[in-house]
C-alpha cells in the first residue's frame, strides 16, 4: 500500500536545528519567511501531496499517458489535480517575485520538492521542467523574450521542456543535428527529432515552451557550436493570445520502465520557429544553468520516492504478522508478530531510515547554499555557497538517486512476495526510481563532473568548502564523550581516506585521466558517506544536547541518535570498501581487451 | 537488445579445470557421460535456448499471460516452444532413468538451467516447477502414486506446482488454513484457497498436478500439523487417461511487476479429491526436500538473468558510439568512440562479469556436490557434500539473486536512457530479476537460514565443509608469486574475517538469538565472497599454469586471470564493510521503539 506523510519533524530539523553553524544561514531571502510562514507553507504542501498528489499515483502507473493522432493524454485527474495545484500557487513557488513568483528560499521549496516526489514522482515533473526552463530563460534570455514567456510559465499556465537528446547522442551531446536557421526577422527556424522529452506534449496546459538545442549551419563542430532556442507549441500573438501551431508535433511517446503518467515525447521540429537564448554557440553554458538546478531536483526525486518507499515497508512491517520474535512473543492476541519485530526486518527499516535522514540533512545543507549564492549579503560567503553548491551538485544527484533506489528495493524486499505485485504498490516505486539514476546526465557522468571539474577547479577550491566546516567539526569535538565519542572517530577516519582518497586521485589522475575516470564512482560515494557521516554526528550532537536541556520532544530526539548510531554501525563501513577499491586504481578494470568481452 | 549466447567456454572451465581436487569428481552418475556426450548435450541446449526460447522472452513479456473463465493463457508461441521442449526430452534431462529421466548429473544440468533462465526465466518456471513437485514426490511419495504420476511428470507430458503460499502466510507456513479431510477410501478431499502459484494453471500440458500443503482436522497446531497431498486437476483414471475435473480452479492470475509470461496463479480447492504424499503432518520435510532443489535452481535464475543483461550490456557498450576515450581516440572512423572505452562504463561490465562468473564457478561447485551427495560410492564423500550443499544453499540462493539483480541493474545503466525504454529488452532483465531474490524464501530468510540452523548444526560440521578446502588452499599457496600472490593474502584476509564472524555470531547469538539474526544477511554475504573468492583465485592459479604451458588459449585463460584481479580489486574490499556491521552487533539495529518508526 502506497503511504505518505511528509516528515515534517525532521523537515523542521533539518532546516532549523541541523546546520546553524554553517555560515549559510543569513541569506536575505530567508527574512522574509518567518518560522511561521514556513511551518504554514510545509503543512499546506503536505495536506496537498497526500490528498491530491497521492492518490493518482498508483492509478496515473497503471493508465499510463496515452497518444492519438499527435495528442497525448494524461492519465484519468492529472488536469484537475494540475488545474488545482497551478491555482494554489504551487508553481510558482520558488520563482523571482519579479515574474510572478513567490520567491520561497531553496531550502523550503526542495522540501516541497521532495514532497511531490514522494507522493508522485510522474507528476511531479510537470511542474518540475517548467521550473528548469525558467531558470535558463530567466538566466539568459532576452528582455522581451522573458516579457514575453516568463509570467505563463511561472505561473504554470503554459509549461516548459528541455530538448536535448537525439537518438544517437545522449551524454555525448556533441554529435547533435538538429538544426537551426536565421531569418530576416531575426527568428530562427528549427528542424530536427528530438527523443526523451518529458512533458514534450500533454494536455495539462494550453501552450508548450520548448528550450532546444540545436546548430545554426556556420555553427563550429563539436559542443562549441550549440545554441539554445525557444520554441513555443503556438506562437503567441502581440497581445499574449495564441497564434498558429508551430510545427512541433509529438512523433510518439515512450513505452517505459515505469514513470507512466509522465509522457516521455519524441518530438519532432519542423522549420519551427524560435528564438535565441543568450549568445550564438552559447548552449551549453545556458543549458547547464537549467541541468544544474534540475540535477538537485532530480536528487530529490531519489530522496521522495525513498521515503514513500519507506513509509509503505513500515506501515506493512507493522501490520503483517509472520513468525515469532525471536526474543519472546511480542502480540500475544494476534496468531503471529508484526514483522518489525525481526532483526532482518529492522536492518532494512533502519537502512531506508538512515538514507533518506542522511539524505535529506545533506539536502537542506546543499539548498541552504543555493539560497545563500544569490542572495547572502556577503561576498565571501556567496562566493563559498558557489563552490560548495559546485561541488554537491553532482553528488547530491547521484547519491540520492542510488539510495533512493536501493530504499525503494528494500521496500519491496519487506512486502516479500506480495511487494512484486502490483497491486501493493511498492514495486512502483522500483520502476519510478530507476530513472533518476539515469537522466540529467547518468550517475557515472555525475562521477566524472566531481573528479573531473569540481575536484580540480581553483587549485581544489570547491573541496575545500567541503573539507573545512567538516575537519573543524572533528577538531572540535575531539573530546567528545558518550554515543557521539565513537562516531566522531569513525568519522574522523571516513574523512581520512577520504582526503587519501583526494590526493591518490589528484596525483594519479593528472598523469593518466583514466585513473580519474576509474576511480569515480566509488570517490563520490566515499565523498556522499563522509557528507552524511558529518551530518548524522550533528545530528547526534544537537539531539544529545536537546535531552540534557530536557527537551518535551525526547522521543525525536532519542530516535535521531539511534539512526545516527545504525549509521555509524551499518552504512558507514562501506566507506573502507570504497577506499580499498579506489587506492586498487585502474588496472584491472581496464586490463581486459575489448575483443575479450 | 537482448543478446545471449551460452558462456560454453566458461561453462566447461567450471565443470572441468576449476574443481578438480574438491573431491565430488568421482561420482557415479558422471561416467555415464562422457565429455563428449556432455559437450554435445550443452551445444545443443545452447542452441535450442538462443533460437527457440530467447525470441519469446520479450513478447512474452509484452503480451503476458491472460485469464479468461478460468482459463490461462500462455503468450503467443509459448505452447509451440513447450512442446518443441518437451518432445527434444529437455523437461526429462535430470531425472531418474527409472521414470524415463535421462539421469543428467546435476552439474551439467544446472549449466542448462542456467542457460533457460538467461533466455527466458518465465518460461523456465513451466519445467522447473513440475522438477520440483517430481523431486519431492519420489522422495516422499507411495509406490502406487510415482507409478501414476512419475512417467507423465517427468517427460513432461503434465505440469507440477507447489501449493504453499495462502493469503495470509508466506514465510510463516504453520498459520496455513487450507484443510484435507480423509475419506473411507484413503484417499482425502482438499478445501483451501492457495496465493502466488506459479503455473497454477496454464495451456501448455493436458494435466497439472498440484502439490499442496494442508492441514487435517486433528493435525496439531504450526509446522507440525502440515502435510503434503498431491491433487491433479484432472483425477486420472486406472487406464492413464483423463478423468473429471478435481473442483481445482484458477480464481485470478497476479500482476506483477516482471516474470509476466509466467502465470501466477490464485488457485481455489473445493472438496478436491488428493492423495498424502509421505507421512501425515510431515509436510514440511517433504515440501523441504522440493524447496532445497528449488532453492538452488532460483539462485541459478538470479545467474541466468544476470549473464544475459551482462551479454545484452557488452553488446550495447561496443555498439553505441558517445564521447572520446580518455587516453585518446580509439575510433577515428566514427563520430565517437563505443562506450566500452570509458573506465566507468568499463567497471560496471567488469563488476557484471567478475559477478557471474564468480557466481557461475560457485555454483558448479556446490552442484558438483549435488551429484557426489546422491551418488558417490564413498559413504565419507557423501557424507561431506550433504554438509557442503546443506551451508551452500542459502548462499546461492541468496547471493546469486542478488547479484543477478545487481548485475541487471547495471546492464541498464550501461544502457542509459535507451535502458530506461522497454523496446531495449534490458528493464525486463531488473523486473524478471527481482522475485528471485523473494520467492522460496526471501533472501533474509535464507540468511537466517544460514545462520541459525546450517552453521550451528552438528557443531559446525557444514562450515568445516567448506572452511577446511578453503584454509588448505591458502596454506598451500602461502609462497605463490606473480598475480596469484596478493589474491592469496586478500584471500586470507576476507577468510579471517569470516572465521572471526562465526565466532562472533556462534558466541553472542547463543545468548542472544537476536544477535545471530541482525548479523545473517551481512554474514551470508560475506561467506559468499569468500567463496567466490576462493573459486577466482583458485581460477586465476589454473589459468597461469594453462599459460605457463603454453595453452592455445591464451586469450580466455588471460581473461580469466584479469577478471579475477577485478573481483580482488573492486569487489572483494566489501567483505571488510561487511565484518565491520556484524562486529557492530545488533544494538543500534534493535534501538527505536517500534512507535518511532
Amino acid at each position: 500500500m502506497q503511504v505518505y506523510q511528509a516528515p515534517l519533524r525532521d523537515m523542521r530539523f533539518a532546516l532549523r536545528e541541523l546546520h546553524g553553524d554553517d555560515g549559510f544561514g543569513d541569506a536575505a531571502v530567508l527574512a522574509e519567511f518567518d518560522d511561521e510562514t514556513v511551518d504554514a507553507v510545509l503543512e499546506e504542501a503536505a495536506r496537498l501531496n497526500t490528498e491530491v498528489l497521492l492518490p493518482l499515483n498508483r492509478t496515473g502507473d497503471e493508465e499510463g499517458c496515452r497518444i492519438e493522432n499527435g495528442v497525448v493524454r494524461t492519465p484519468e485527474g492529472f488536469k484537475a489535480a494540475y488545474d488545482q495545484f497551478r491555482e494554489g500557487g504551487w508553481c510558482a513557488l520558488a520563482s523571482d517575485p519579479k515574474w510572478g513568483g513567490q520567491g520561497l528560499p531553496e531550502q523550503v521549496n526542495k522540501l516541497i520538492e521532495e514532497m511531490i516526489c514522494a507522493s508522485n514522482v510522474s507528476f511531479s515533473l510537470y511542474p518540475g521542467l517548467t521550473h528548469g526552463a525558467t531558470t535558463a530563460l530567466d538566466g539568459h534570455g532576452s528582455e522581451e523574450l522573458k516579457q514575453a514567456y516568463m509570467p505563463k510559465l511561472v505561473s504554470g499556465e503554459w509549461s516548459g521542456t528541455m530538448c536535448l537528446t537525439e537518438a544517437h547522442c545522449g551524454t555525448d551531446l556533441g554529435l547533435l543535428r538538429t538544426r537551426a536557421v536565421l531569418q530576416g526577422d531575426g527568428s530562427y527556424r528549427l528542424t530536427g527529432n528530438k527523443i526523451f522529452i518529458s512533458a514534450g506534449e500533454h494536455d495539462l496546459t494550453d501552450n508548450i515552451v520548448h528550450l532546444v538545442l540545436a546548430r545554426t549551419p556556420d555553427a563550429p563542430k563539436g559542443v562549441k557550436g550549440i545554441s539554445l532556442f525557444l520554441v513555443p507549441k503556438y506562437v503567441p500573438n502581440a497581445d499574449g493570445s495564441l497564434g498558429n501551431l508551430n510545427g512541433v508535433t509529438c512523433g510518439n511517446i515512450e513505452h517505459k520502465m515505469g514513470m507512466k503518467a509522465s509522457a516521455t515525447c519524441q518530438m519532432i521540429f519542423e522549420e519551427s520557429v524560435g528564438w535565441l537564448i543568450g549568445e550564438p554557440n552559447k548552449g551549453m553554458a545556458a543549458m547547464f544553468t537549467m541541468m544544474n538546478t534540475e540535477r538537485v531536483s532530480v536528487g530529490i526525486q531519489g530522496l521522495g520516492v525513498g521515503e514513500a518507499a519507506y513509509q509503505s515497508a513500515v506501515y506493512y512491517a507493522k501490520d503483517r504478522v509472520q513468525g515469532r520474535s525471536l526474543s519472546g512473543v511480542k502480540a500475544p492476541d494476534k496468531p503471529a508478530d508484526p514483522i518489525i519485530v525481526h532483526p532482518d526486518v529492522r536492518r532494512m527499516l533502519m537502512t531506508m531510515r538512515a538514507y533518506l535522514e542522511g539524505c535529506r540533512a545533506v539536502g537542506v545543507w546543499v539548498s541552504r547554499a543555493l539560497d545563500a549564492e544569490t542572495s547572502s549579503p556577503d561576498p565571501e560567503v556567496r562566493k563559498r555557497a558557489t563552490d560548495f553548491v559546485a561541488l554537491m551538485t553532482p553528488v547530491v544527484k547521484a547519491l540520492f538517486t542510488d539510495l533512493g533506489y536501493d530504499a525503494a528495493n528494500l521496500a519491496v524486499q519487506v512486502y516479500g512476495g506480495h511487494g512484486y505485485i502490483r497491486e501493493s504498490g511498492v514495486e512502483q516505486y522500483v520502476r519510478d526510481a530507476r530513472i533518476a539514476m539515469i537522466y540529467e546526465g547518468t550517475n557515472g557522468i555525475q562521477a566524472l563532473d566531481l573528479v573531473g571539474r569540481k575536484m580540480p577547479a581553483g587549485m581544489g577550491r570547491n573541496l575545500r568548502a567541503f573539507f573545512h566546516p567538516v575537519s573543524q567539526f572533528i577538531e572540535d569535538n575531539a573530546a567528545a564523550e558518550g554515543p557521539l565519542a565513537p562516531m566522531i572517530g569513525a568519522l574522523g577516519q571516513a574523512f581520512g581516506a577520504l582526503q587519501l582518497s583526494t590526493a591518490t586521485i589528484a596525483q594519479k589522475g593528472l598523469a593518466d585521466p583514466e585513473e580519474a575516470g576509474a576511480a569515480a564512482t566509488d570517490y563520490l560515494r566515499l565523498l556522499g558517506l563522509v557528507a552524511m557521516a558529518y551530518c548524522f554526528a550533528k545530528a547526534a550532537k544537537v539531539s544529545a544536547a536537546k535531552l540534557a536541556e530536557g527537551s518535551g520532544e525526547a522521543a525525536f530526539y532519542k530516535a535521531k541518535i539511534a539512526t545516527a548510531a545504525f549509521f555509524f554501525d551499518r552504512i558507514l563501513p562501506d566507506a573502507t570498501a570504497r577506499f580499498l577499491a579506489i587506492k586498487a586504481g585502474k588496472a584491472s578494470i581496464m586490463a581486459l581487451d575489448e575483443a575479450a568481452f
